[in-house]
């Protein structure tokens, strides 16, 4: 497992760019986070939707490719309960199924104080071969 | 609407930091385009998820807030078709429905040779007041 | 409660033409039933996505009118895990956020065994009067 | 296609208990309809979520299934623009991406008068086979 977090930590480039961490990962299960700043923003001043989506499809990735072979997100939904202006957003992904090419998890993203954020649900196709080295699909 | 357009593209820094550029922007309307460079690709070596969401959350604000009210995004889905590694991506926001509180769009993610490469769709709730200065909610 | 609980098992036409009850219902928090015959299921034999997303939807409309206010569905989305063909099928709706306005609901449909057999979300949007004789908004 | 279409409007046993009519079908695209009657009613009278779902939701099993192999409903989401009380509903579906194994539509349900009701997405696992005799998956 240390193994695969380092993978996606090293490896997710676009995750990084947005200051996110895998914080923790475990087989089918994965929590991230994002100390927020000031290009986490929209126009309104609020945390993005596009950033909030990316802390949880991180985790939602983490956890997916989390048992070997290669996970590539084919849906997702999310809603938005609570607009975040700063301090630091949580995702924790958790598998809801898992068939040999079809999985599904679900993604709570929550704020400092606990308060969930938003709710975020994704499905993978699962391919044969493995994303990351010396991991068989 | 060139004031509306130059609020987005200076406001939002969340899509500035992800590179991601308000084309064209008519009531309820609006196009923005995203050239991949290597900080957008995740493990696998194509376009994150968030980026593609980012993308296309951008043209969904830009669209949803031409009118003037302030309109929030509460709920987002996502399909996505084809990986991406290299080129431009584009996303088309319109309007498929707006009350006085709630307003729905699609948005249509396009690669460099037109290909859609995920579909959109969003829902906003739309506030009395407006973020852009000099506009009336 | 028992009151709202009546209203909606008589007066939802189309849960009862489905065959399906509403089992409990608590503030925020509704239970249903559908018991499988051959008139639930699709052209490969096994339940139809409409009829588990009505099950769904129903738990959803008594636990988002639970509280007095009439609550409109404006958005749903749910993902299949596990085709069934016979039994019965139960959803539980939770409520997951509610503000004046706006409130969200997480529904599981699971089988006899206790398996989930799909996940279904659900978003409303809050009038002030009710549609519940005795109760107001 | 003659065959297909007979093939679903006989053997969908939840279509033809709400109602539910295939009215054409063409590889990739269908369309259906729904003469709304008392019993597709809620309890705020009007037409159920989950009738219009069920609508959406044939003429995209049918389109989806059009090509031979058998398609199975993955993940579907749809957002709600107008409340009906009478009259017909009309669905039409339509191909937005075919894969080998995966292929995604979208439908939109409009009523007598030509005003979209509801936009549909949904999401289909293709298997080897077929489900329909004479045709080979």
């Amino acid at each position: 497992m240390e193994h695969v977090k380092q993978f996606f930590s090293n490896e997710d480039k676009f995750a990084r760019h947005c200051g996110i961490e895998l914080l923790e990962l475990r087989p089918g299960w994965a929590r991230t986070a994002m100390k927020i700043g000031p290009h986490h923003l929209n126009g309104a001043r609020t945390v993005h939707g596009g950033a909030i989506f990316t802390l949880a499809d991180f985790a939602f990735a983490a956890a997916s490719n989390s048992h070997g072979p290669l996970a590539m997100g084919i849906n997702n939904s999310v809603s938005f309960f609570k607009a975040v202006k700063e301090g630091t957003l949580y995702a924790e992904a958790k598998e809801e199924s898992r068939h040999p090419r079809l999985a599904s998890y679900s993604v709570r993203i929550t704020d400092d104080g606990g308060d969930t954020v938003a709710l975020f649900q994704g499905m993978v196709y699962r391919k044969q071969e493995s994303i990351i080295p010396g991991c068989q699909g």
